[in-house]
C-alpha cells in the first residue's frame, strides 16, 4: 500500500522548475512574461518591469572558509544585476533578506553590507528593503531585484532566429577554476594550519569566483550602438547549458566553435595544472556571469571590433541539433552538465 | 588588544535594521521610499510600484511538525500580501525562492506549493519566478512581492494626524494563543505518542497561527468607499510595536483603550487557560497580519457600522506620549515587547 516517494535528486534543478512551472498560471493582465527567462517581465505602463530573485545559502553556494564576506555581499547582488542584464535591462532596486546565526557579529554583518553597498553603487541601484532574522544553520542571502527596460528593448530567452551570430561577452570557465584553487588551498589548510595559503598566481580566476561582475558595461554599449539583442541569457550555469537553453525558447539549434571560445590564459593554464580539460571548464564551468546574446548578421558590423565580446558560432535549423565543432573539425554534440544545486 | 564584538542580540531585530539602514542611501529618481515601511515605493511613472520580501526559516518562523505544507505555502505568501495591503496597494507578482533539503519528497513540494497556488487564486497574484537550490539545514521560503498603487491613494507609516482615529481589523492575539496551543499538543506528543493532539476546541486560533490571511478585502472596502488611510501598518508583531511605529513615523502619540481592542472569545478564553493575560496577547502576539491605520473624523460615519473595523484609540500630540487607558481609567505606558527574530 506504500505510495512511491518521488527523490528530488531524480528531476534535478531544471526538472523540479519544469514540473512547478506546470502547476502555475498567470492571470494579471500586467504579467508579460512569468516562469521561464532570467527574469520576469511586468508591463508598467510605458516600460517593462523587470523581478527576479537569487539565494545563496551557505554551504552550498559558498564557504566562509575562503569567501570574505565583503565579496560575498558583492556576489550576492552583482548575480542578481547579471539576471536584469540578461533581460537587456536596468537595474533599479533591491530587497536584501538574510538570515544569520547567531556566530555572526555585528562587524561580520557590516563587512556583508559593505560589499553590498559597494555593490549597489557600482550599479545605481538601491537597497530598499528586506527582512533580517535568525537563522538556526547557516547563513542565508535572498535577494530580489527590480529594473526596467524600455518595451522595445526587452530580450528573452526565445527570439534568435536562424542564421543570428552566438556572442559571448569577457572569458568563460575562470570562476569554476578558480573554485577548485581555493578548494585545493582549504585542504591543504585544514591538513597543516601553519601553511598559507598560495593564490598569488591565481588572483585573477580567484576573484572571478569570489567576486564575479555583472555585465552592465555591455548593456550599455549595445544600447548605444542602437542594437538589442535576438535573443539573450547570462552564463550562470555554464556556456553549454546556456546556449541549449536559448535554443530550446527559440526553437532553433546552434552551432559553437570550439577555437573560438574565449578563454583567459590563467584558466587555461590552471585547468591544465588540474588536470581538467579547459574547454569542459568553458562549456560546463558555472557563475561567469558573462552575457551570451544572438545578433543578426546585419549588425555583426557595429560589434566586429569590440574588444571584448566573441562571436562564437551561430544559430541554426533546430532540425540540425545543437553541435560543437572541434578545433579537429569534427561535429559533436553540445551536452549541458552545468551545475545542479538539487539534492 | 582584542576588539571588541558586538553581539546581534544587544542590538534587537529593529535596532539591527535601523543601523544597517543608517549607512544605505538611495540614489535612482524611481525611488520614492526605501526601507523603512511595509514595502518600498518605486515611481512607475503612470502609478507607484511596491516592493517587498518577507523569508521564513524553519525552526524559527515555522515547525514542520505541526505546519501542513500546504497550510505554510499559503502563509508565506499571505503574509507578503499583507506587506502590500498595508501600503493601500494591490499584490501582482511574486517570486518564490526555495532551500529545501533532501529529507524533502517531490510530494513535499508539491505540497508546498499547492498553498502558495490557492493563495496565489486567493489574492489574485502570479508566481513569477524565484529560485530552487538544495538547503543544507532546514526549509527556507523566501517571497518578494510586486504590487501597485494609484500614487494618490499610498498609505504610509507615517501621515497620521493628531485627531485621527486609530483603526483595527478582525481581532488579535489569536494567532499568538492558537501558537500556545500548538506547542503544547506538540510537548504532549513528544512525551507520549500515542496521544493524539487535542485540536478541535482550538480551531480557530490554531488556523490563525497555521493559515493566516491578509487583509485584502478592507483594502478594496476602503478604495470603494474613497478613503485612503492617513497611515497604514500590519500588525505582524504585535499591536503595541505596530501603534508605536505609526507615532513614531507621524511625529505623533497614540492613545488606545484597552476595553476597545478586538480579542476573539477562543482566543480570550485560551490565554486565560493558559493563565496568560488576554490584553498582553492582543498588545504583544504577533503574526495577526490584520491592518491597523488611522483617518481623520471626517471619514469615521463611513466606516462607523463596518462589523470588522474597530476604533481603538485616537491620535495626540507627541508630547501626551504612547498610552493605553485600562479598563479602570489609568493611564499606562504602551510599550513594544513584539516579536525579536534575532539570537
Amino acid at each position: 500500500m506504500a505510495t512511491e516517494r518521488k527523490e528530488l535528486s531524480d528531476l534535478g534543478e531544471f526538472g523540479l522548475i519544469d514540473h512547478l512551472a506546470k502547476g502555475i498560471t498567470t492571470s494579471n493582465v500586467s504579467t508579460v512574461k512569468g516562469i521561464g527567462d532570467d527574469a520576469a517581465v511586468v508591463d508598467n505602463g510605458e516600460e517593462y518591469g523587470l523581478l527576479a530573485a537569487d539565494m545563496l545559502l551557505e554551504g552550498i553556494h559558498f564557504d566562509l572558509s575562503y569567501a570574505p564576506l565583503p565579496h560575498l555581499g558583492y556576489k550576492a547582488i552583482a548575480v542578481n544585476v547579471s539576471d536584469i542584464a540578461a533581460m537587456n535591462g536596468v537595474p533599479k532596486q533591491v530587497t536584501v533578506s538574510l538570515g544569520i546565526s547567531n556566530r555572526f557579529s555585528l562587524e561580520a554583518i557590516d563587512a556583508l553590507y559593505q560589499g553590498m553597498n559597494t555593490a549597489a553603487k557600482d550599479y545605481n541601484l538601491d537597497i530598499v528593503g528586506g527582512d533580517t532574522t535568525t537563522s538556526k544553520s547557516g547563513l542565508v542571502i535572498s535577494i530580489s531585484i527590480l529594473g526596467t527596460v524600455a518595451k522595445e528593448q526587452v530580450a528573452y530567452r526565445k527570439g534568435a532566429k536562424v542564421n543570428d551570430i552566438i556572442c559571448a561577452t569577457g572569458d568563460l570557465g575562470a570562476a569554476y577554476v578558480g573554485l577548485q584553487v581555493l578548494e585545493r588551498e582549504k585542504q591543504t589548510f585544514l591538513a597543516n594550519p601553519q601553511m598559507q595559503p598560495k593564490l598569488d598566481d591565481y588572483r585573477y580566476i580567484v576573484q572571478r569566483q569570489l567576486k564575479p561582475g555583472a555585465r552592465m558595461d555591455i548593456i550599455h554599449e549595445l544600447n548605444t550602438l542602437g542594437i538589442v539583442p535576438s535573443a539573450m541569457i547570462d552564463v550562470s550555469d555554464g556556456l553549454a547549458s546556456e546556449c541549449l537553453h536559448l535554443a530550446q525558447n527559440s526553437g532553433v539549434g546552434v552551432a559553437i566553435y570550439e577555437d573560438k571560445l574565449p578563454i583567459d590564459r590563467q584558466t587555461y593554464e590552471t585547468a591544465v595544472e588540474f588536470n581538467m580539460d579547459p574547454i569542459t571548464c568553458v562549456l560546463n564551468g558555472g557563475e561567469d556571469y558573462e552575457l551570451l546574446f544572438t545578433i543578426s548578421q546585419a549588425e555583426y558590423e557595429k560589434l566586429e571590433k569590440h574588444p571584448d565580446i566573441h562571436f562564437i558560432g551561430y544559430v541554426q535549423e533546430q532540425s540540425k541539433g545543437n553541435v560543437m565543432v572541434t578545433k579537429s573539425e569534427n561535429v559533436v554534440p553540445l551536452q549541458a552538465q552545468g551545475w545542479n544545486h538539487l539534492p
